[in-house]
């Protein structure tokens, strides 16, 4: 009989996401985003302030050579072209066949019933995390986002679901973590949900666990945005500090300003 | 026989500006945005920072629904593709029959004469606003930039006209409002314009008096460049500093630092 | 016999491009920008925080008019997609027709062999500049990045080469300059390279002799990336300390920190 989950292994998730970043500095992983035109810049910036490689082309031509050299890929609804579609289902092919991580995140899916029947079909090609908000996650559940909700959900899809807000909460079929880092000043910053998704796909690059990877890019968001709110006057400069908190954050204070139970 | 506005009403113009953005703050309007592909960050994080929620898809699919749910809509040419041509009708067909306020930006119409044209197709669709600079406005009247120029093409068009520069003009039928807030590294970073039609899209969201919403979102931003510019050491950090500055703006400092008559 | 270039004429070369910023920012040169979508944000406002005015349309119902009107181009591959293709081929047509320098930025070109085969295609169209990095170079040279390769492909394209790196490498059919400004955050920093070569677009725009024109932008930016790092305190504070920098290099300071050989 499998154990569940421990205090212990709770306790050990801000010393794994340390490690998981540090991996990430040291291995550079390339991360191939097919992401949307508001959130690419601040992506690509994301990705290169903590270690990882970007790239984001979405040309029918050469997607699939991009993504077949990439560590991980993130699949974004953002703008919801049908270049971008074709260019999802091409990346998501190549990623399955190579056993390429990759990350779906179903943006304002709520809102538009044709997105949401995309992410659909995508999440039927088995994405290994799910980045996402409660409303996004209530427009492919039914509407329930409780906890049982997600651990249904996360079980018969077999995916690591990373439902943000407030609180995040990360579950797979077994284990659920709650983290309690961030700020509100990250609501005010267009894309920073994107952003998240972004660094999912980079821990995903270096860890093989799903669930810890996607706990390990949660946290780091997290706590990077309350260092970025300490210094940041308003949601400009949150900007640039939030890339900032992440290029210099070190072991100790990630580990030291975990909030995950 | 309609009273002159008086110097009173003139007078009452900031405080009026001021009550705006509260109202932007407390009701959080939506604003969905067809803008050219150089301004969606920017657009989008300001209109955050002011308290709007910004949404920007494009996609033929999705941009009545989205239209159809938002407070006000914002249609810029700085992008003329053919996608965002389509785009923009859908979204001015819903804005009309469902009477939802919206803002034409008609960016570079003096350099492009398909541009000119699809602006003038627009423009008989009768937006509330419309946020140009003096080039620009030349493009439509025919050359001249003068005040009576501007009242002609108000009264004529049905339209509030925000033409701005280093004054702000901004005009319906019967009233003039000359804005001298600002600063000269505004035209330093690219996409002010299109950022400032934006908020006048937040304003017509709560304000149904398009000129007095057309003269707060000017005020405002004027206000904040000003704020900003005494921060910043040049164009690139100006960018954060306009958008902390807009989020901060109290009612007391945009009053106090107004200068309209 | 033509004289080999002297020492003299290499210790000229800070003094020649403080004076080609300055004439940028006193004649304002128009760049046309056929560019990647994560970079048009940060390339416009690199453009303007040095003095020259951007457009950036790829529509092909205007990319001739403002083409014509440009001082310079820049053509940039890092979006590929049929739009900018068309557009770029358009561009160059303008500028060769109109004797409108222009630049190419081949991004990527060593990871997509469509890419690679379109720069060539351009390169044939005979480019003034060619900004590019060493594995992108390698992929046009066949693998040798050497000087010799470089003064090879220089002289034999009739094309100027800027190779960018940790030192770069301006080379002409017979002259060779080695800027070693410069700081390793600018390789954390998304489109960099396009900002680069957007500058030497404004340069070219402003100063005939192409090899002195790509030399003075790589010590631009080399130069100000140098005072943006000592600033930032990490990636996303440097993006806008370059932008200041740049807005704020006085001749004096340029010619203290260049280091060309």
């Amino acid at each position: 009989m499998r154990a569940p989950l421990s205090d212990r292994n709770i306790g050990d998730l801000p010393v794994i996401a340390a490690e998981i970043l540090e991996r990430i500095r040291a291995k550079r992983p390339r991360v191939h985003c097919i992401t949307n035109a508001v959130a690419q810049t601040f992506t690509a910036n994301m990705l290169l302030a903590a270690g990882a490689v970007p790239s984001m082309t979405i040309a029918q031509k050469e997607v699939r050579a991009f993504a077949a050299r990439a560590d991980a890929i993130l699949v974004n609804l953002g703008t919801f072209d049908v270049e971008r579609q074709k260019a999802s289902l091409a990346a998501v092919d190549v990623a399955n066949r190579a056993r390429i991580p990759w990350v779906l995140d179903p943006v304002f899916i709520e809102r538009s019933p044709p997105r949401a029947a995309f992410a659909k079909k995508l999440l039927a090609k088995k994405p290994r995390a799910l980045r996402l908000n409660a409303a996004e996650f209530g427009a492919l559940s039914g509407g329930n986002t409780d906890d049982a909700a997600l651990a249904r959900f996360a079980k018969g899809r077999c995916v690591v679901v990373g439902l943000t807000g407030a609180r995040d909460f990360v579950r797979d079929g077994e284990r659920l973590a709650i983290i309690a880092n961030g700020h509100p000043l990250m609501a005010r910053v267009t894309a920073m949900g994107c952003v998240a998704s972004a660094l999912v796909g980079a821990c995903l690059a270096v860890e093989p666990d799903a669930w810890k990877a996607t706990v390990a890019a949660l946290i780091a968001i997290g706590v990077a945005g309350e260092i970025a709110a300490a210094r940041a006057r308003g949601p400009g400069s949150f900007v640039p500090e939030i890339l900032d908190a992440i290029y210099t954050l070190d072991r100790d204070t990630l580990i030291a300003r975990a909030k995950v139970s």
